[in-house]
């Protein structure tokens, strides 16, 4: 791809509210868009990574097991009123009326999947159920302050899985934990995993993927001997107390919630079991916000001067920049050989065509120059260090690099 | 993929209030759940089927240069005033108020993306411009009676181009006509392109892309020397009175729209031109609705058993159907030869599988029975004729036949 036709260039100017790096670099980098607080438009630089985000996620929803599906957005209030979310949920949720129907705007879809469910199952046989979906949600939130990593409208896969008892559905939700870990690790995050209150959602522990990073509004906690972290609610006085206790603070990633029966048994979900009893079934949900992923990923890898994509996810392996003299004829084979290459073909000085470089911050940067007499200079972009190669060369590992990324 | 293990099986019933084939097959087929009138989930075998037209729009999207991006669904009304259809297209659009801040749904993005061009857009040099992106669009449809031919909510592709000059949107215009020709044949369907008035868009004629089919709610003329078909309101009365005139039912499948300045005027979207001068930029729109188009394949192509998938868009190229006898060896060995293959292991009775296969109405279905000494029976959904195949002869037909649908 030649960065002359690539929609939005970088610039130096960021909106004054942005605090968040992830704001700053995404936006200055044409990654996003601000269109009002707390909602962004998905440039074409940032699409790629986020669809790169969510092709490594339903690679390991679909190896669980999963089914891909895509329920509405729009959501009549019945079915919100069968829990008593309508009314616990106002704050969050955005609700309104036309033609004298009211609506509101899937902020999760618990309630959607339990509809879905009891329509589609009677028996134990046609149990488990393990349904994901990508798709929008959307959050009133009063304070968006975050960049992509808190807004009003924002990308989630979320998982449900219902099973006909809660050995199933434990013996499953730590399948999808596995699964969880699996994905961020290959999107480049590690993650730990903190164990947090169920809140109204449950009487037992939720577990919330947690990513370190100075700028995470969470804060979890780490001791010697404790299988998992904690988060703030579920500390005792007693473990507050100990001296090995480590606070580290994070961004959350991802959550899952073994919800439970209450879901059923509110909404009269039930089957018939092998014994010919009617039954609720058990309910579980799993979330995970690509664009949150997005944001996470720019907080935790930058320097300052830019972004640092881990290959899994970058929109593209290499960056070429070429100094008074074209490399066209790179980019084509490049390209031509499968590899994912963006090549700065502007006509513009070589210190701007740098800098834009490391502040889009691809993997791997080449510069052709005359000054390196027919060889190609290779700089991976989280080092300073850069090596002269024969084109073969580069080609060779660049090809090596392809296997890493997520092909489009 | 086992049949046993796909959430939603097969139904005798549908709602009382579903008149359409589309629905009336999607629904008994478990390709989608209804959740309100307009509004349905597409369940794992029309996700299948969605996403691989979505594929190929996409490749054909990129091909003329179109980039990805992703905007919101959620509009401040502000942007929406500065047009005036706020106002004008207050009967379609869903508003609401919250924190006393006014807010639209997405029916259409002519207005957010001219926000985002006239940011991004400084001079002739950043033209043209070609965006699109696959998401929701809302529209208050007060009747919804054509099951996902009409919906409250559905998916769009939905192109923007801006342009430096009249004839460089003309000339990409017509290079979209073209691409949505191609994506409408490889997805199945053969495209009539009818002349449409601008209506309140513009003064220009607009062009629909029409799929004849006998439910069709849209009716277009056909005459000998035209070189495109028209619709009702561009028919003249000299039109009306020729004797060789065909009038057809049809269904819109795409459209196309060569805007003009209306919207750049209105928003002052300009850019510095060549001479130096500041103009507005040339605006066109391109859609295609995803789910209507599957609706639409539904319309046009079944009989009185079921549907008849294309093999480039099918769920699956092939069902198995085993009589009183396992045929996991046969599923697992083209599984793993990358066919996609859809397996009815059930306990059910033979004339259940084999009347499930003609509703689903995958292009093969493969009998393996004891009767067929040691042979399989190959059946094409679109004929009545079957031949005794050996399993070779199976695997490398099925090969094939892989290569013209959709690698999901």
């Amino acid at each position: 791809m030649k960065y002359s036709a690539i929609f939005a260039k970088t610039t130096k100017q960021t909106p004054k509210d942005e605090v968040s790096v992830n704001a700053k670099f995404l936006l200055q980098g044409g990654y996003i868009d601000k269109l009002m607080a707390g909602s962004y438009t998905l440039l074409p630089l940032g699409r790629r990574v986020e669809r790169k985000i969510e092709q490594i996620i339903r690679t390991e929803m679909d190896k669980t097991g999963a089914q891909e599906v895509l329920m509405p957005l729009l959501h009549p209030k019945e079915i919100w009123n069968e829990t008593g979310r309508w009314e616990t949920a106002r704050e969050v949720m955005y609700q309104f009326e036309k033609n004298d129907k009211s609506y509101a705007l899937s902020f999760t879809h618990e309630e959607i999947v339990m509809d879905l469910i009891r329509k589609h199952v009677s028996s134990y046989k046609d149990l488990p159920v393990k349904l994901y979906h990508f798709s929008t949600k959307f959050r009133n939130e009063l304070r968006a302050k975050s960049g992509i990593l808190r807004g009003r409208e924002f990308l989630m896969k979320d998982l449900y899985s219902a099973h006909a008892s809660k050995e199933d559905m434990t013996h499953y939700y730590w399948q999808v934990a596995d699964a969880y870990t699996r994905a961020f690790e290959k999107i480049g995050l590690k993650t730990i995993i903190a164990e947090a209150a169920g809140g109204v959602f449950t009487s037992e522990h939720t577990h919330e993927f947690q990513v370190e990073a100075e700028s995470g509004e969470d804060t979890i906690y780490l001791a010697p001997g404790w299988k998992y972290a904690k988060n703030k609610e579920i500390m005792t006085d007693e473990d507050m107390a100990r001296s090995d206790v480590k606070a580290i603070t994070s961004i959350e990633v991802g959550n899952i919630f073994p919800l439970g029966l209450m879901y059923s048994e509110k909404m009269e979900v039930m089957f018939t079991d092998k014994d010919g009893r009617r039954k609720p079934i058990w309910l579980a949900s799993y979330g995970i916000g690509p664009t949150r992923v997005l944001g996470t990923i720019v907080e935790v890898s930058h320097d300052g001067r830019g972004i640092i994509w881990p290959v899994s996810v970058a929109p593209y392996v290499v960056h070429i920049v070429s100094i008074n003299q074209d490399a066209g004829a790179l980019h084509d084979k490049l390209s031509s050989k499968g590899v994912d290459v963006l090549y700065d073909d502007r006509d513009a000085g070589a210190g701007e065509k740098l800098s834009d470089a490391d502040l889009l911050g691809m993997p791997v940067r080449l510069v052709v120059s005359a000054k390196n007499a027919g060889k190609i200079e290779w700089k991976e972009r989280q080092t300073a260090d850069t090596e002269l190669l024969t084109e073969d060369e580069v080609v060779k590992r660049l090809q090596e690099l392809q296997r890493s990324t997520v092909t489009l």
